[in-house]
């Protein structure tokens, strides 16, 4: 049986496989090197004719003048060979280094904005894989692929039909894949450092601390980021567990963890007898529902500085987005960008602006409202049953009581695919010029259905029922469970799945060392991103900031999740999926909004949920006071708990201080440049070539 | 009797009194011109010697280099005169345009950062008068009179003593000032520009529309911005003006303007018997209490896209005051700015922020106690007199009943007094580095005391007692008191003394005209900044938007306020007050903030007033509502509110899209020159001197 180390295509076997003589010629004598280094693999499909592969083959390693991407690509082992593998001459990745708005280390180890034509004040620049890392070279060839365009209207050879032909400024690697030409085009994995990382990282003994550096350096920006965040959160986990604990099991009068105490939803004035615990519960409470509010707060804005170190010692500080070219999917007539003077793609704000305002909020509100009218339904439907079962009792009404439940699970499932596939359809509609903006619209989408699917019932069992003993069991199955089917549909399915299916597959081409290598990689499914592992996250930080206060033991449970959380995830992204591409990035970026919005809510929910708490209520019955008064007091918290956490958060700086210097610095080279630039113009324009 | 138009010293008044062959004279050859426009005139003391007067001469037209200006200077009309006229010379008004970071019109019409090297790609580049205005030159002849610092130890001729001595990068003003030598520095002003700009300004007979452009070209920066934003507000006020006189007039139930109805502080079910109109005059409440929040934060947000358009064509988008010298009053050790790689005092952040954290904030916070309990205090006082003037009902007594009012307003003052030196003094004590920094601290100190005291009465009305028919009272009784003594105090007054004082001065000199400019200099007061105009506005905008739904005719009132406040603000700034120094600036900076932070509270404001407003309560009893429900109903209420209100600072874009663009390609521009800077640089390392 093979191992999952064996499946993917890795770096060095691939160059072993391939002749050298094979790779297309460098254009610049500076790139001549007797090493190619493999990075990306592009999957042909099988009919694919060899006019059509020479084609292609000729595009990728074209100069950019003539819409190619300007790299070396291989053919392989023959010319009916349905891949082809890309490596990067040293000129096109560091012209894409400059074109990205990367910083790196310059002679005096400050990461400053790289510029090509002053490359010899850089470290490093005559090694590119110690330059660049591995996945940013990567993810330089697939920008690279992405940006080719047509230069002219033209017949892509051996497809017939509309499908080859091709207008002029139309995105070549797009039209090939649209005509199915090309099927994937996926980084090559490079075995030893998987392995080496592997052992840092999820076989690693010790609970805390990830190897970071080597993490971005294999993975690149995005998943680097991703695991920054969760080791962060983990560790920001502690204070709130620790306090969890204290007061579960420490404070007399605190509520018991499992077996809950004798008072009912509905608190009579009897229910209130263990009045000598009463103060201590409540104040405990109280602490916990205040120091809940800071402790998000304060993490956030902590991760902020964390993330903006980050960002610096990976040279993310400068990305350019807005001056590149617009993202693959991009449409629009062809004009002339005012910013850069470019002929691209041109789509005006407004119209964009319309199609969000007018036509994506009402779709986004329309599904929230089916979401809500489904809740409705079936809380209706299961009273209903409910009385039916009371007024018969007999085995068909007991199983029929199963029935709301059973459908509302299935309509809310259909609702979330249907959501899904329409955020996604929506986010194409708006025609984002850059990546960014593309991704950052379709997340908030598909969060704001999230929340609400998954803090709907919640907060209708707060508010409406104000059942805070069902809130607090609801809670802590809700975690405990996701907990574990997460874990196991996330780590343990793919693993079983892979093994079966892995090994099924191994043993058809046990003899070919290369192919095997090549062909295997179909054998791994591509790395779903980290759309839902965020999400994941987010959503225990809700229960966590949100209701914190009914479940003291919700950070303690997190935490542990966390832990393993941290393993699974590595594992499963080393292991069991495909390399992903992924691209320098400077934050987490509408995620840490998401977070900050929780957490800001976090504080409503907090005090509302105190002032409904059964305990609360019989306090104040007990001391007399009016229910109005409890409620303009708490109204009263709850502002002054919002205006203590806006000022922490302006209080407390978004950058270090070091890393606020360093852009400064940056930013006063460039308007020097500028400057000094213009003499050498002028200069040149009064004393024209002497 | 004088004119107070005659009064000030005028650029073409003095430039006729001087013999031009008397001009300290220029190092650079292209500088040299047949014309120089005094700009600043420099107040010397009576009994300065001149040998001091020669060294002072002498560093104001010493090159940079030498600790110098590089600006031309005469010496009157004679050596012992004591004044100084100074100009500017065409180089140094250019480089400090670069290094101000404006923007200015190159050949082509777009506003682009001027660079000194390629100035001849620029408009009006041989004609300083209309490259820059006389704002702008007179403010870089003070820019560069204030960056003079000695550049070795040295003594100062004919200033005994330590207050001679001059160390090494030491201000040299600022010692100058502190000696007692130079007593004041000013601009001069210009008759004729004067006269027209009062044409188009307070002489006009449209209500609407003000010279903006010609008052930004005389005044500067900061006045320009003052003028602009009075002149948006007072438009913005129409609608919420138009809605008052409707709902005041023409829906029936309103309350009536000035003759409040019958209902008392604490409504029993018998004031209800308009129960009627109630229906009616509850839903106009409610109408002018959402309007006022969704007027206030769409005429925030719009003023910010007219801000970034009058600052995009004031060319100030690109200021660059932190690459800039520090302020001149910032103390620290002598070091290398990080940044800038100058030598220059440098002072730690954090030191700062515990200055600002540990200190500034507890004495503010002292303060405002102290207003508290002065208030706490009156009311005490108050009830006790009214109680033993009750009892006994004698003279003696009904005269003590004015006793605490009198106290009070002592109090207040002496207290107000105390805390602007207290602010002031903090602010230097925190040392800023940028004088933007220094004001905006300071102006928030200040901000947050007037806040209080002009609103903690008032609310303390609305919330403890309650007494919604005492509020309008006291609301409208302010807006007109304050008006009326406003304008008294602002224009009248002056005006009154200036006529008085200047005709008395001007009597003894009419013999002699140039003598006559300079001398009667001292006759005008010092322009004494925009501070307290725009408390004013804050303080009205508080009334209007805090409690609108109690007295709907506030906008009215504003309305005609600041139609007469343009012009009498207009008047006063041309012709009562000496012509200030006004910086660049891109925006009304911390004011911005501070009617932002209104605009938010006016929502929690108007719904708490709503819900107390004794109509409301009637209405409430009247339909046998729970004061809970209503209570949860107005939370609800606000807490929507509050969202929408964020969803529409953040759905209107701060800039409109035209100034974004622009912002990108000045941005885009710069990253270019930094690449091509860079070919230059790393050519000539690799071919030296080909």
């Amino acid at each position: 049986m093979s191992s999952p180390k064996q499946q993917q295509d890795s770096v060095s076997s691939v160059a072993e496989a391939m002749a050298p003589e094979s790779w297309s010629k460098v254009s610049c004598p500076c790139c001549v090197s007797s090493e190619v280094e493999p990075l990306v693999l592009i999957h042909l499909a099988e009919n694919v004719e060899s006019s059509t592969k020479q084609w292609i083959m000729s595009m990728i390693s074209a100069p950019h003048k003539a819409g190619g991407a300007h790299l070396l690509v291989h053919p392989g082992e023959d010319a009916s060979w349905g891949r082809l593998v890309v490596a990067a001459p040293r000129c096109t990745l560091l012209r894409a280094t400059e074109e990205l708005g990367l910083c790196k280390a310059d002679k005096e180890g400050n990461m400053v904005l790289f510029s090509f034509h002053d490359r010899n004040n850089f470290n490093n620049i005559n090694d590119m894989q110690k330059f660049l890392t591995l996945a940013e070279r990567q993810y330089i060839v697939q920008h690279e692929l992405e940006s080719m365009r047509a230069v002219k209207d033209q017949r892509i050879p051996g497809i017939p039909g509309d499908k080859g032909i091709l207008k002029s400024r139309q995105n070549i690697l797009q039209k090939l894949q649209k005509a199915g030409v090309i099927q994937d085009v996926f980084p090559l994995c490079d075995e030893k450092k998987l392995n080496a990382l592997g052992k840092d990282w999820y076989l690693k003994k010790s609970l805390w601390g990830q190897p970071l550096e080597s993490i971005h350096a294999y993975f690149g920006g995005s998943i680097a980021f991703y695991f920054s965040f969760l080791d962060f959160y983990t560790w920001a986990l502690v204070p709130p567990a620790v306090l969890g604990v204290f007061i579960t099991f420490f404070l007399p009068g605190a509520p018991p963890p499992d077996i809950p105490k004798a008072d009912n939803s509905t608190p009579g004035p009897g229910s209130s007898d263990a009045s000598d615990d009463l103060d201590l519960s409540v104040s405990s409470h109280m602490v916990q529902a205040v120091f809940s509010m800071i402790w998000s707060t304060v993490f956030m804005e902590l991760w902020k500085r964390r993330s903006a170190a980050l960002s610096y010692h990976w040279g993310t500080l400068t990305l350019t987005e807005q001056f590149q070219e617009p993202r693959p999917g991009f449409q629009g007539e062809m004009g002339i960008n005012p910013v850069t003077g470019r002929r691209e793609p041109l789509f005006p704000d407004w119209k964009r602006q319309m199609r969000v305002g007018l036509v994506s909020v009402p779709v986004v509100g329309l599904f929230l409202g089916l979401v809500v009218l489904g809740m409705v339904g079936f809380y209706f439907c299961e009273s209903t049953m409910s009385s039916i079962h009371k007024a018969s009792g007999s085995i068909i009404t007991a199983t029929l009581s199963y029935l709301p439940s059973v459908m509302h699970i299935v309509y809310t499932n259909m609702l979330g695919n249907a959501y899904r596939t329409v955020a996604l359809k929506l986010t194409e509609w708006e025609n984002h010029r850059e990546e960014s903006a593309h991704q950052n619209h379709h997340t908030t989408k598909v969060l704001v259905f999230t929340f609400f699917n998954n803090f709907a019932v919640l907060f209708h069992i707060a508010i409406f029922k104000q059942d805070l003993q069902l809130l607090r069991k609801r809670l802590s199955s809700l975690l405990i469970l996701s907990q574990v089917v997460n874990q196991l549909t996330e780590v343990l399915v793919p693993f079983v799945v892979d093994r079966f299916y892995g090994s099924s597959q191994k043993e058809l081409k046990e003899d070919d060392p290369a192919a095997d290598h090549m062909q295997a990689e179909g054998s791994l499914p591509p790395f779903p991103g980290l759309f839902l592992e965020y999400i994941e996250l987010l959503v225990q930080f809700g229960y966590l900031s949100l209701f914190s206060c009914v479940y003291p033991l919700t950070a303690v449970l997190l935490l542990i999740n966390n832990i393993t959380e941290i393993r699974g995830d590595a594992y499963k992204i080393c292991r069991l999926f495909r390399k992903p591409f992924s691209p320098p990035e400077a934050s987490i970026g509408v995620w840490q909004t998401a977070f900050e919005v929780l957490a800001f809510f976090s504080v409503m929910s907090n005090c509302w949920l105190l002032f409904l708490a059964p305990r609360i209520k019989a306090f104040t019955q007990d001391s007399g006071l009016n229910p109005s008064v409890v409620l303009i007091f708490t109204v009263i918290v709850e502002h002054v708990l919002i205006v203590v956490k806006m000022i922490l958060a302006f209080v407390i700086p978004d950058e270090p201080e070091w890393v606020q210097i360093k852009k400064q610095q940056i930013e006063y080279r460039t308007i020097l440049a500028l400057k000094e630039q213009k003499v050498k113009r002028s200069k040149t324009a009064e004393l024209p070539r002497s």
